[in-house]
């Protein structure tokens, strides 16, 4: 399956959403590849989205964080268009 | 085509990118769906790509923000699940 994931991590006063970022971050970084900002692109198996959606439960606060996954049985049905910079695949975010 | 848009703006000392975040949002808010933080959804015909790419476009600056448009021929080629909060559809980010 090919996937896109997004994610909004909330950030508040106590700090805890700066904490968690870079945990998802680097979970998503596992399984994917990273083309945006928040944005990730792949191609997994269902054990594989199984495993990151279950990785990815356990940091994230589920009434205040989201991550929206996008999934297409094939990478085929559908084209990504650059508007603007064409991101460098490897981030050097952490 | 149902489209899928996230995007990147650059934040700088002198502050250009945080005036041009706005006008991004407002414009894409014009054509699609806010879903998440700066990712937006909608189906749109060919022209209305083209009338949203040439609006992003004028704002934008081309080597440093950075647009991904996903496209799918058909909405039902791609599925979409929320791992965490589902994100009110209206947002009152401005």
């Amino acid at each position: 399956m090919y996937i896109i994931l997004v994610y909004d991590i909330k950030f508040d006063k106590d700090g805890v959403g700066q904490k968690i970022l870079p945990k998802v971050f680097k979970i998503c970084k596992k399984y994917l590849y990273h083309i945006q900002n928040s944005v990730f692109e792949g191609e997994l198996t269902k054990s594989e989205i199984f495993k990151l959606k279950k990785e990815l439960e356990e940091v994230i606060r589920k009434d205040e964080d989201s991550i929206i996954v996008f999934q297409s049985r094939n990478e085929r049905w559908l084209n990504k268009n650059f508007w603007g910079v064409v991101e460098d695949k490897t981030s050097n975010f952490l």
